[in-house]
């Protein structure tokens, strides 16, 4: 099978203009530091991972056995109770949201949902499509839930159960609310039927290695868990991890003749790649590896945050974030960049692949496109 | 990145199986016959296709732009009315039906979804995830859906906007619902107010091809149709395309502003290199490469089909379909050749890299095992 020669010329364009492209990217929480070019050969075969990873499977081309030590390696990092949870590798952090709201929809049919306004868009997006009462509560300016709104607007609501959608990095400035908090409020007002899921996509991959470690997990509170594969962990195909209780999947689950398996998931067919993809970055790294990189993140992160101050742009960031928020700056540099902007505010992600170097470039690039504004 | 030794010979020794099993898999509609390795680079850069692929988007590794030709060519195959349809490469048709199922509910809230009982198992778990109401219509022997029964159960509910789930390709006998005798009985009805949504997870990919043409398209009066991009069309990453009338569309998009994009998908983050693997088939191969492919398979099907009946074994299958049915072999059989069985038949899908040699090898396997049994 070959492709003409314009077509092949149009193909290798686009892989030199992405390559040039993956350079210039700090906008958005996305690692470009593993190469898994080892796992080339699988391009070749047809995984597919349809169903639970744990139960045998008729299609025998699948991956489930790296699966599940993928899965588990997120459980121990998120103190997941022994032999009380399940999980999958998703497609990404919007299917493991959508999982954890499904699942608290079928244990409180009559649930309301509370989530902070600067939760990502998809959770509106989620919400419509699982049809769950919801309300949005107020954020501080750090990006974190207003805990005080949280605490007033349950209050008046103490007969419906809560479904607690919290971010553990939200999208723009990396804020994380504190679960232990939320569950001491729900505490407090003795509310047993509760459900708290964590959107974890971004700080999912490294919380459990930050000091003072954040309190986003299991044992902090979380019913589920969603974690991305495509950010912190490198993955070059968006992919996820979603952890929940495993007395709440039981609910939701139901034989299926057809794979001969229980049907615990959302999708059908799965992607038998990706589970290599965070197998490999897991096993070639183990937990040193990861300690390091997120080290190299932070200290990045204090580094841009210390020169855009010094250069005198008003730059700050969350403690432990990665995420450092300033004033936008003009357009040619978000677009060159690839600087995602809201509110009148940008934000550069200092992953793993980031050096000093590069910072230094885009911050003479803000400083000469700032003297040509003046 | 390095892996252990004995990590490295687990991931070697993975690969070496999962070749040997793809030579051994007649049982699902996965086709192994194109080679994709020339799109190995594209593992090392992290392209995401978040958002609607007609947008401008921040993030600019994306594969956007082979995307739309993707989908271009899909709304082709399935006679899209020109400008007034849109869609995008999704994870796989459950994504696709779930998504056509969404739009219907956003046009009829109230609507009640009626689907035959040899639809997928991923209907029912969609719908329950949709909240939606819904009656299974009973099915043909051949595994179509039961028009009298459909008109019956229509008619004493002319009140309530009906929506169709229809399978062009039923997943045991690969069957094909009639979209347009569909769209008859509704319009004998008089009823307005309706949505047929088609799953063709596996013949959207040839159904366009076959002669005569199955009614199963946009003409024929689908409203939106799901289609797989690694049944027929033989991606190792599992994937497909969802195609819609833009009216239904332009209904539930809204404007987000973090990834500068309308938020018309399911999904986030999306595969950005499942579009460029459908993009390599379609070009390499056109419709021409395309019309070899499905004429060698439904050869080697009309093969299968007179094999097992001059052996003795009563196999059948529908008019131009690639599916032979017949009574379950001895469960050997159908583990060696990871054959899917389902109320006491087993079929083999006859995708195009199946050549009759095969064939020969596991109907010699079926009599062997008889031969041991008796």
């Amino acid at each position: 099978m070959m492709l003409s020669l314009p077509d092949q010329m149009q193909l290798d364009q686009f892989l030199a203009q992405v390559r040039h492209l993956a350079g210039l990217e700090l906008g958005y929480p996305v690692a470009f530091d593993l190469d898994f070019s080892a796992l080339t050969p699988f391009l070749t075969v047809s995984l597919n991972n349809a169903g639970d990873p744990f139960e045998p499977m008729t299609y025998q081309l699948n991956s489930h056995e790296f699966e599940r030590e993928v899965v588990s390696f997120f459980a121990e990092l998120a103190r997941a109770p022994e032999d009380q949870w399940w999980g999958y590798v998703t497609n990404g952090s919007t299917e493991g949201n959508l999982y954890g709201l499904y699942l608290a929809r079928e244990l409180f049919p009559d649930g309301m949902v509370y989530f902070s306004q600067d939760s990502h868009y998809s959770v509106s997006k989620n919400l419509h499509f699982l049809n769950m009462r919801h309300i949005m509560i107020r954020s501080q300016d750090s990006g974190e839930i207003d805990y005080d709104d949280l605490r007033e607007t349950l209050r008046i609501r103490r007969d419906v159960p809560p479904i607690i959608f919290a971010n553990v990095g939200t999208t723009m400035k990396e804020a994380r609310d504190d679960v232990g908090r939320i569950q001491s409020i729900l505490d407090d007002m003795a509310i047993e039927n509760r459900y708290i899921h964590v959107d974890a996509a971004l700080c999912g991959g490294y919380a459990a290695y930050l000091e003072p470690r954040p309190s986003w997990d299991f044992e902090d509170g979380a019913d589920s868990i969603a974690i991305s594969g495509h950010k912190f962990f490198a993955s070059p195909i968006p992919c996820g991890v979603v952890l929940a209780r495993r007395s709440h999947v039981e609910r939701i689950g139901h034989s299926v003749a057809y794979i001969g398996s229980m049907d615990t998931t959302i999708s059908g067919s799965r992607n038998g790649l990706t589970p290599l993809v965070l197998w490999y970055a897991i096993r070639a790294l183990g937990h040193e590896g990861m300690k390091r990189r997120i080290e190299h993140a932070l200290d990045t992160a204090a580094y841009t945050e210390e020169q855009l101050n010094k250069a005198g742009i008003k730059a700050w960031r969350n403690p432990n974030a990665l995420t450092v928020i300033f004033p936008q700056p003009p357009r040619a540099v978000c677009e060159k960049w690839q600087l995602a902007t809201a509110n009148g505010n940008s934000h550069i992600i200092c992953m793993p692949h980031i050096t000093r170097e590069k910072i230094d470039e885009v911050l003479n690039d803000i400083l000469a496109s700032g003297a040509e504004a003046s």
